[in-house]
């Protein structure tokens, strides 16, 4: 059921500036057919079998510019990973579990079958629709150079050529393709960034003199963003300004990019920053002279090609920039508690409506208008996630106004949302009871609140990785024959992105857990069709102190909880919780009302005290 | 503190046949400058300037033969993992962090510096030691393919040759070298076995056919033993017959050995299956026309070298033997029921004497007397831990003569054994309070004991590995700021191997739990120099019911506790345990009274009645 909103009083609080989320339908099928024509078209003229079209941008971010949506400009699908191959008499649409319904709604099947990836992998699809001899086209600066690498070596039973083509045959054909908006980069100011840029070049100039580098190129716009403290607004959502980077092992650096975005930086970034056009990056990359340190996932084809001596490790600025200083562990505080507020304003608020008067739309709006009262953000984190009834079920659910459903009595509502605050990103799900709900949801939802508990509790030796522990906040959704199909949880970025690498709480995560990595602990439960559930806090990876009678020499590390919101009383059962976990709770709320309760606005405090009872 | 028995009580009950463990100092180091003597005088007669010596045999088992005992012979160290490196002008003994102590109390230091391995690599070692050009010796029988892949691999900064040698150089200069036992090979009945090797052979050699191969060579004896369904004797406590095999396509078997093993077994054997000497392996090998399977981890080098076509993955039986079919699940639950017998009666005898009067040899005599009562009774399945007081913190103490500690008042002993039954092995742990013991040990053992409880009661998702559930038996030690230094479990053969691959509980697995699997759940915790608590089950996978609210379509397994002794009343914190786990306590005890009582001595049948009072 979808509906529009209709309650006038849902306009966003301060609806006079620029509102983060739209809800129109991005996406449609409908052009595809003559695209394809036309792809195919070009593919005679350049001699191709085939050509491949990644979901991904050159910067291989999660978000990416509207002209770099060649994906579903030419499949309509709009997901966030997956990608296409068009050959001259089929086609194909890759794409993982998380999207398979998604792309069944939004792509004609006609012209794309769909695939399951990584199921099927590309190199297998390849090999049974071409013959001995084909060739492919790719994008070397949309291709990372593992992923070639990976679909060469698999492609084993008939010889199959991987080309690199000059010019994307998509932007060769794409009329209106958007231009890239030019935006000004800003300063990240040190008293939030914790650590002078300076010094960041320093430390990690030596790391690469120590291991005999002569250089590191940096093709992540995070990791330039942590590095020279910068920020941006090139896309929607993650504030990075899109760049490349070199750094020398004397501790300079190279920026490429449109030079607009950066000379006003010139006082901030010192002398040993030079700006530089993006005209001139593989001019550079050619000219380095020594080993040269390469980001072993994500660098294109096309640099590692133009590399003279390439070292394919992990970009060096992943682990520093995950592990946060106490500056910017300070700020992840301070901006969790703001917003909290605003969370617990908007908590206040639904609790008043009554079931069927208000729709996921009007949820989004509220939330974002509840965020926007903090001078201090700068965008929200990603698209509300605002699932109702069945919507809930959808992990990645994003309401448009096609599918924006009332909140009805017995439904649960997911709600997952973020701000980027100057001080910190942040990340929280609550999961809200509309009305009476039967047991079953709060069986689910209880189960899901102690494996949340669970993790949050957790004590671990040093050493371990997130997919060592990761089962710790499953174990009570396995006990009941339940599970989920997403990770428990993800690194978060300190006003960067909200998903961030290397570290991770999932099965694919192998990166050991550190001090001051911020990470969320978000386990769920989907019922298709049915119903959802899902709560996530962040949390931040602390030093535990052995208490006397423990392993006195063991390094242990635990985590400090950073979001600060209630769960949903109606939906717990409470004769499920140990006295332990309902200590935890109580412990929790302590600290929630100590921290927010002055900031709230009368109505919100009396709703926070009503909620926070003592179990 | 170490003593001799001085109890004349405590003969072995079945005093005048074998006895299986002998409580001899195998290894001293005092002849050991001579033989690197002698060594290194082949070294340059052979122009070589080192020699890796690895504790494997050609087999690349856990328990080697007298005569495969190389690296005892030129380095004092008998532990049952490591390997050396003899230059012209040092050598170094490798070892990892579970052997550094025997290693040190083993080795004389002038002559091998003891390296921590796997912290320096092989390769990193021989590139700081050797000169360009560097030429290594190695026997192509003992090392495998993949290991000296990898020191190629890695020596990198400077050229070393890695170099095959024709015959051992141990061998050459060792005189009185013991020769291999032959010893007949038994058929294992199918009665036992649940499948005949004609079924078995029949369904390997259809996956060979299915994914391309000529054939299989099978170089663990504990294939061949479960494809063949035969057994033997040249190595205690793994009942094994040395040989090598290969499985064709065909489904037909050519093994290789010392014809007078199998001879006697023809009837047993068929026509498919012929014998063939040792002499014949390598010219058998060479002249396979196709793709070859060898396993990837343990082939040896000489093999992979001579093969035409190498394909290296997993060992076609490491998986099959590994999912257990009913007839083993059964052969498995009823000798666990013998096995509790032997223990409890055991535990009867310990209980009613008094601290100090007993050693630990008395009790391995004792605890063997016992299981040798049982007809089906091969072979203990390991030589018995039995550490008491600090000796219980060594993880893989085994108690000598020089050793041999008196059982004091206040001590916890870490009793860990295992039986070799016709149809099955057991292995199983419990720690056995010495009079009254400090809060702490309680403590500490209450948490192993919540530990192993949340292991066996686990339902986890199929898919999962032993890793991505480890942490369950962990994290109520990690609570406390403890942990311990091993892995949580280990895969468990049908009267076979104790330790088992693919299947394991532990940071290193990778291998999908499958029903039919036995493993052990063995959480521990140690305290260097002061006492030791292990409790050990073993369990097997099972596919789990859901129960009606559960999510019907997803698969998930469970465990079946195969093991049925009881837990050390006097070390259980009983206000540490949750009703949950009394429970679970409770309905384990009313399962050893149902299946052992009836089978037990009156005093036995006493001691268990008060032992097993409900929680």
């Amino acid at each position: 059921m979808t509906e529009q909103s209709t309650d006038p009083a849902l306009k966003p609080i301060n609806s006079g500036g620029y509102v983060y989320q739209n809800f129109d339908e991005f996406s449609s099928s409908q052009d595809c057919e003559p695209r394809l024509q036309q792809l195919r078209t070009l593919l005679r003229q350049k001699q191709l079998d085939g050509f491949i079209i990644p979901r991904s941008d050159v910067y291989q971010g999660e978000i990416v510019a509207p002209g770099d949506e060649r994906l579903a400009w030419i499949s309509g699908f709009s997901g966030s990973a997956g990608f296409a191959i068009v050959l001259v008499n089929s086609a194909a649409l890759f794409v993982d579990g998380r999207y398979r319904a998604q792309a069944k709604q939004q792509v004609n099947e006609k012209l794309f079958s769909i695939v399951n990836w990584p199921e099927t992998s590309l190199a297998t699809w390849l090999t049974e629709h071409l013959k001995v001899g084909g060739r492919v086209g790719f994008d070397p600066w949309l291709m990372p150079y593992s992923k070639i690498r990976q679909i060469s070596d698999r492609v084993t039973s008939i010889p199959i050529d991987l080309v690199a083509v000059k010019q994307n045959l998509i932007d060769q054909i794409w009329e209106d393709q958007p231009k890239p908006k030019i935006t000004l980069a800003q300063p990240h100011n040190v008293l939030y960034a914790g650590e002078t840029h300076e010094d960041k070049r320093a430390r990690l100039a030596q790391d690469l003199i120590d291991n005999g580098f002569a250089a590191a190129i940096l093709t992540a716009p995070e990791s330039v963003a942590w590095l020279l403290n910068i920020r941006g607004s090139d896309v929607p959502r993650t504030p990075v300004a899109h760049c490349f980077a070199i750094l020398q092992a004397s501790g300079k650096v190279d920026v490429f990019s449109d030079p607009n975005k950066f000379e006003h930086l010139s006082t901030h970034l010192g002398d040993d920053v030079k700006l530089s056009s993006s005209d001139n990056f593989l001019t550079a990359v050619k000219t380095i002279d020594g080993a040269t340190l390469l980001d072993q996932d994500t660098v294109p084809f096309a640099i590692h090609d133009a590399c003279q001596s390439p070292v394919l490790i992990q970009d060096p600025c992943l682990l520093p920039k995950a592990c946060k200083n106490d500056t910017e562990i300070k700020g992840a505080i301070q901006s969790h508690r703001r917003d909290a507020v605003a969370m617990i304003e908007f908590l206040t608020w639904i609790d008043r409506k009554k079931a069927g008067t208000v729709t996921e739309i009007d949820v989004v709006q509220q939330l974002e208008a509840q965020r926007r009262k903090d001078p201090m953000l700068q965008d929200i984190a990603f698209d509300t996630i605002a699932g109702t009834g069945a919507n809930g079920a959808i992990i990645h659910y994003r309401v448009s106004s096609l599918s924006n459903t009332r909140l009805q009595e017995g439904h649960v509502l997911v709600l997952d949302s973020g701000g980027q605050y100057l001080d910190g990103t942040t990340d929280v799900t609550r999961t809200i009871a509309i009305g009476r709900v039967t047991p079953e949801k709060k069986m689910a939802y209880t189960r899901v609140l102690k494996g949340m508990i669970a993790m949050s509790q957790l004590r671990w030796p040093a050493g371990l990785t997130g997919r060592d522990i990761e089962a710790v906040g499953r174990t009570w959704l396995w006990d009941g024959h339940m599970d989920f199909d997403h990770g428990l949880g993800h690194g978060v970025g300190s006003f960067l992105g909200v998903h961030e690498g290397p570290q991770g709480l999932s099965r694919r995560n192998q990166e050991a857990l550190k001090p001051g990595m911020i990470l969320s602990n978000e386990p769920g439960y989907y019922r298709d069709g049915e119903f959802g559930v899902r709560i996530e806090n962040l949390l931040v990876v602390e030093t535990a102190e052995p208490p006397p009678d423990g392993d006195l020499h063991r390094e242990m590390f635990t985590w400090r909880t950073l979001t600060l919101v209630p769960f949903e009383r109606r939906l717990i059962l409470t004769e499920m919780l140990t006295a332990n976990e309902r200590n935890w709770i109580n412990k929790y709320y302590d600290e929630i009302k100590n921290t927010v309760f002055d900031k709230l606005s009368p109505p919100a405090k009396e709703w926070l005290r009503t909620v926070t009872q003592p179990f």
